[in-house]
């Protein structure tokens, strides 16, 4: 070898390794969705990717429209025995209750302090809206966030002792890791409120707050001292679930998703509203399936009753992964 | 020199020739902002821009956090003789004529299309919101958007005979790629309609639908022939202007900007509440004082009022940009 092929050699040899660096960093776990069992919904979800991403191809579809919306109670994460969001506002109940002891004597608080939920449930969806607007209402948007933050880090689940946020499927933060390094733009479109969620989903999910579609109460502008202050009130604003996922897509996001994935008939006109559109579409339902690993159930349950969506999934061929057979693991270690 | 160090030097050479290429692309425009001439506006925009980029410095802003919102009517493009969507508004109506006879002899409408805009505007606010109503609802949103575009390729600026996209200022598309060059995510806060401006603001701004906040209606989830379609509802769902600002704000990005942008009264409250954060904040008004170029107006105007904010600016240092003298050139060539 002369001298100028050595000093081309060495070139390319360095420049190999500096391109590899650069273009395979996003690659480097060799194989994706390490948690998901082979099967049909991996492999489906692997297909869709891969067709949606070859250029050139029928199915292309640019970066700017790889948008995938994701329910979050259910499929992000547990939500038995009930949502996550519940417990906050009970802890919060407890928490705020030195500073009023009318309601030791007043309903409903004074069933939640004595733990007696059944009694708290007589009074109905006002009794349950009372105590989400005392909780959610009051403060400023920080204020709010620093409250959720703190209960975040504190709070733990009855049933396994893990704070909630490690109460997340470890396959469905693979799944948003894929779709992401896929040049997808991943959201939250959940039934939960809005400002309870943007607390905690960037760090847990990856997910920054303007990805983030949810229920909400009104806030109001004020001036507070001087000091400009947005106050937030006692009054719903938007109710993001059923027919108001599309609704919130549509208002937030401003175009239809490519992708869905839910777990409920709550998330079911997202997944139609998201399959009715041109070009190659996924849709997946999370079916939980695993009492042993998490919960199982599905048709007859109050939390997160799955039934319609699942009929129309089976007739239309959308994914379902079933937890137990699908997952090799639940939660992240 | 020894063969070991040709091998090395023309490895280090073309090491560097590389990592300039990779690093160097985004700057190859020399100078940014071309259109703005030297004086404090610019130079106050690019000092707070490499304030809060300057990794290290006490001012550093992690690039997530670097939200810019700017107000569209007035601060991106023009608002005069009226908001753009107005022309929008009155050519649909009298496209729309054919199908509806009985308008020849029902207010508003007969004053539209004999353009008498003073009999229309005798009708007040309730004629107005009719006009923007039977525009703006009854379609889905991808008719809607189709709508709009067509209007958009076709119609023309009566005093101009611009097409109205191109009465876009110049200096401001060169600001929102000079923000977005430097890790800031832009994003529009307008009174206009969200869908109306969603339609274009992508082409023209390079924007996204989903960084778009806006004034909307309401949107229903409905099965169609089997197909699931959102229509558009005749019905008021937010008005983001004023007071409005900083809610819509609040609910879609979730998180308070760095950086706002206005040039009416109607940005006041977005302004302050963008200024009241923590860490360092930047504010701009853009006053219209180019009657020869554009349009001179403020504290008198109907359209794009600048009398409150202005005080505001004065005594708190925000920027204003005086157009005849800041600004090289006002649109496009």
């Amino acid at each position: 070898m002369n001298r100028y092929l050595k000093v081309k050699s060495a070139r390319a040899w360095w420049l190999g390794v500096l391109l590899a660096l650069i273009c395979l960093t996003p690659l480097r776990a060799a194989e994706p969705l390490p948690s998901w069992n082979d099967g049909a919904p991996k492999q489906a979800i692997i297909d869709f990717v891969a067709k949606v991403t070859a250029e050139g191809s029928a199915d292309f579809v640019p970066q700017a429209e790889r948008i995938a919306v994701f329910d979050n109670d259910g499929t992000l994460w547990s939500e038995q025995p009930m949502y996550f969001q519940a417990f906050f506002v009970l802890d919060r109940i407890k928490a705020m209750a030195p500073e009023h002891p009318e309601w030791e004597t007043t309903e409903p608080y004074a069933s939640v302090l004595k733990g007696d939920m059944s009694k708290v449930m007589e009074g109905g969806q006002a009794a349950l809206v009372e105590l989400v607007m005392t909780t959610h209402a009051g403060m400023t948007p920080d204020e709010f966030r620093r409250i959720v933050l703190d209960w975040v880090a504190t709070a733990r689940h009855p049933k396994t002792g893990r704070p909630f946020t490690r109460m997340v499927f470890q396959p469905m933060l693979e799944l948003l890791e894929y779709l992401r390094a896929n040049g997808f733009k991943t959201f939250i479109v959940s039934g939960g409120g809005i400002e309870f969620m943007r607390a905690w989903v960037q760090d847990v999910y990856g997910i920054p707050p303007e990805q983030v579609v949810g229920s909400s109460i009104r806030t109001k502008f004020e001036m507070r001292d001087g000091k400009p202050v947005l106050v937030r009130l006692p009054e719903l604003n938007f109710y993001d679930d059923k027919e108001g996922k599309p609704v919130g897509i549509n208002l937030h996001i401003g175009r239809r998703p490519i992708a869905a994935f839910g777990n409920s008939d709550g998330d079911h006109q997202m997944l139609q509203w998201t399959m009715a559109g041109d070009g190659p579409r996924f849709a997946l339902l999370v079916h939980h399936t695993d009492a042993e690993r998490e919960w199982a159930y599905d048709r007859d349950s109050h939390i997160g009753q799955l039934d319609k969506a699942l009929d129309e999934a089976r007739a239309s061929g959308w994914s379902v992964v079933d937890m137990a057979s699908d997952w090799g693991q639940i939660y992240p270690q």
